[in-house]
């Protein structure tokens, strides 16, 4: 029984959370670690989820007037300290090069960890008028941060990203920008991953090291931790301020310009395997799935079967198809699959060809129908939006029943215990005194403060004093 | 005349090419420079020639087979050393890290100058049996070389690339795979990029560091200087003996595979402006051109002229079309697209409507016609190819000017001092000595054993003993 122990091989969800995640990373094929800590290989499986990611997000960034451009991997020591705030955040975590050919450098210089001081110091050599503005732009790069613990996808010391950067004359173009971004990465999250999503801001001391504001979609995992699946930072004018990018308005002053940026990365990826995964592997959306609809042939050597089954691959050319003809036994096949997370399988024997039909199963329900070749595409085409539809609602449904509304301390402790880990809706004064304290006595850390704002009670959950805003809370990855 | 200005600022080529050169660089807005010697920005622009440049390879290497990954940035010192070969050619131009996350490192990681060391070491977790190869792979990345003479895109401290990296059960294989990638950049550089290359093997001298044979395409600048153009390596099993890859094969031994790597770069866009510039800026050929026709309203005030422009726009919509509708006057704009190489410009004015006509120039030869709009798309498309013939021609006359059959040192110098830079076709003895001579003595070390041997003389051109290949030499970027 080969295909049993392809399966057996992973932990289950319930029995470790943890080594599940990890056993999918590797038995999927999306990674495999190095000898170097926190520094993984991106597998085709897995790169190429994360092209199907920049493809559908290029596409939006492009027609939203971004162009693509590419800013050196290295930052100088003297550059990335001009923003005070900046350093405070990134400093601590970079990795640093001292040599280079063979010499030590006169001044050590980081790989970026964030690219703002690059963007800036290109903007001050290439902003002079209000002609010049605004410059939508966005780089697909890796980044390095020298992080403690490390994770495949989650948190690694190198990752992969787009990273936009935009530079507006007017702080409400730039503050439009901040929040248009949020929404294109809220809507990609949910329509094309079937992830759910709360939009928010981040509180003050959650917000990206030198911005004014951050904004944030956050997502509910399958353990009931949360995820931060994107940001979108608006810097005002203090970078520019900081870095003397100033430009000649319409009437002839120099005034300083307001920035943005934003980024989603590899991180997504984590999203997607546990926000769809189950115990028989990866379940993967269809709109980013390498392999959307996998043949597999039933009694093979049989005449006629495999030629039909070529046939349809070509019939079902819009989709990513792919069928696999190889002397494994169909068992092993189906295991396979689902393990990689195609969504949909057909399998196709001689009496499924002699009723011109076929046996469609997908992925994430297990359901298995018999369905018509004739006008198959259109079939496809539309059980592939019913999965993505299927994933978006379980997926809801989870972050539903693991959503709590809490009125006290006491509660928030209760809930957890009683019920596990979730999303935490209470009521805060808006003091971080406040908010460390909600993490400290009860271990979920705040989230965002969610656009769409409940009032169910008058005082903060904390110290009791009137509550300004009803904040999401979390454990968070 | 502010036409005239924007062209009188660049250097003509006569003059000073090397500063014609990165005038262009600069003025057409391909890169800028940053506080780093070395690493400079891709702007928009000058990224858009390379996304146009990446689709085109990304096609063409997956319609062959190869998948994507992406390897980390970094080395450790000990892995970088593996292979003897490897590390003499490398170590000395590598970027070191050696502090990360505020403290010391164990060990020093280096920034990727090339990533055979850290496939070798996947392929040594991931390649057990002869049903795990072949394995083909590739990586759109930046590597890092310490160089100390920088020049924009033809050697920069950190440069973009694609790295394609194959393991095979058999040298054959190997080798084929090294010939036929080798054979994929001289198409592609001939069709797509119209710079006429020749294919050939370099010398041991000249080889990669660590591989067995190496394979160029050496194209010829319009100063009569050779770039090499993209290189295609064969490891035999070198690499795998070094890294310990073995698999077990069919009938049950353990072997050692066969490897090959090959690459381009963002140095193919240094080529194509030293290719096809001229002293008005940039001359880009159509496939990989950002920006194929753009339109200039002529009277654009007059009415229906726009109109007629941006209908113009959505019939042309097969190709990368803009429509220069700024209130910059109508000289200023043609010598903006003449700086930034545009191919195509069509001019359309209230004459020409009335006409069903419209102004079509080219930008290589400065041909202009009026043609009609009925059918413009056909015409269109029959003028890009028109346009990408001229260029090659222009590229393969320059070259043929400029390659010189010499039997003799003294010739060699005689051709030089007398025509210019240019190729050198002359026999070699195939030893090093005279290589390292004919360099010594006429400037001009050795560029490729060409595919196409000729045979013009039975002695070589140094020493006199017999000649074993007819080799090419010349001055190289």
């Amino acid at each position: 029984m080969a295909e049993k122990k392809f399966v057996e091989e992973i932990t289950s969800m319930e029995e470790d959370f943890a080594k599940w995640y990890t056993d999918i990373c590797k038995k999927a094929e999306l990674i495999e670690y190095t000898s170097i800590k926190g520094c993984m290989v991106l597998r085709p499986y897995g790169y190429a989820i994360w092209e199907n990611i920049q493809k559908i997000l290029d596409t939006r960034f492009k027609e939203l007037g971004h162009e693509n451009v590419c800013m050196p991997m290295f930052i100088s020591e003297s550059l990335l300290q001009k923003e005070k705030d900046h350093v405070k955040g990134f400093a601590p975590e970079v990795a640093w090069i001292t040599h280079g050919g063979g010499e030590k450098l006169e001044e050590r210089l980081c790989v970026r960890p964030t690219s703002e001081t690059l963007f800036c110091e290109h903007y001050a050599n290439t902003v002079h008028s209000y002609r010049d503005l605004p410059k939508l732009y966005n780089q697909w790069v890796s980044v390095v941060r020298w992080e403690k613990t490390t994770r495949p996808f989650l948190r690694t010391r190198e990752f992969w990203w787009q990273e936009g950067h935009t530079i507006h004359a007017t702080a409400e173009e730039a503050m439009e920008e901040t929040r248009r971004m949020l929404d294109v990465y809220a809507d990609f999250c949910e329509n094309s991953l079937a992830i759910p999503v709360i939009k928010g801001r981040k509180t003050e001391s959650d917000k990206f090291a030198g911005a004014e504001a951050t904004y944030a979609i956050e997502a509910l995992m399958h353990d009931g931790k949360a995820l931060q699946a994107g940001t979108s930072h608006y810097f005002g004018d203090g970078f520019a301020r900081a870095f003397d990018i100033t430009y000649t308005s319409k009437d002839n002053q120099k005034v300083y310009p307001f920035q943005t940026s934003w980024g989603v990365s590899t991180r997504l990826i984590g999203g997607i395997i546990m926000t769809h995964g189950d115990n028989n592997g990866l379940v993967l959306p269809p709109a980013v799935a390498p392999v959307q609809v996998v043949i597999i042939p039933v009694a093979q050597h049989k005449a006629g079967v495999l030629e039909k089954c070529r046939e349809l691959v070509k019939q079902l050319s819009a989709f990513r198809v792919k069928l696999d003809d190889s002397d494994n036994s169909a068992g092993w096949k189906f295991a396979e699959y689902e393990m990689k997370g195609v969504p949909v399988r057909i399998e196709l024997g001689p009496r499924d060809i002699e009723n011109n039909n076929c046996v469609m199963v997908t992925r994430h329900n297990g359901k298995k129908e018999v369905v018509s070749l004739e006008n198959i595409e259109k079939t496809l085409e539309l059980k592939l939006k019913e999965v993505r539809d299927g994933l978006y609602e379980k997926a809801r449904e989870n972050r539903e029943k693991r959503t709590y509304v809490c009125r006290s301390m006491e509660e928030i402790t209760a809930c957890l215990a009683q019920m596990g880990d979730g999303f935490v809706k209470a009521m805060w004064c808006g003091r971080e005194e406040c908010e460390d304290k909600v993490k400290e006595v009860t271990g979920v850390s705040s989230r965002c403060i969610p656009d769409s704002q409940e009032h169910f009670d008058d005082r903060c959950v904390c110290c009791g004093r009137k509550a300004e805003y009803m904040l999401y809370w979390g454990k968070a990855y």
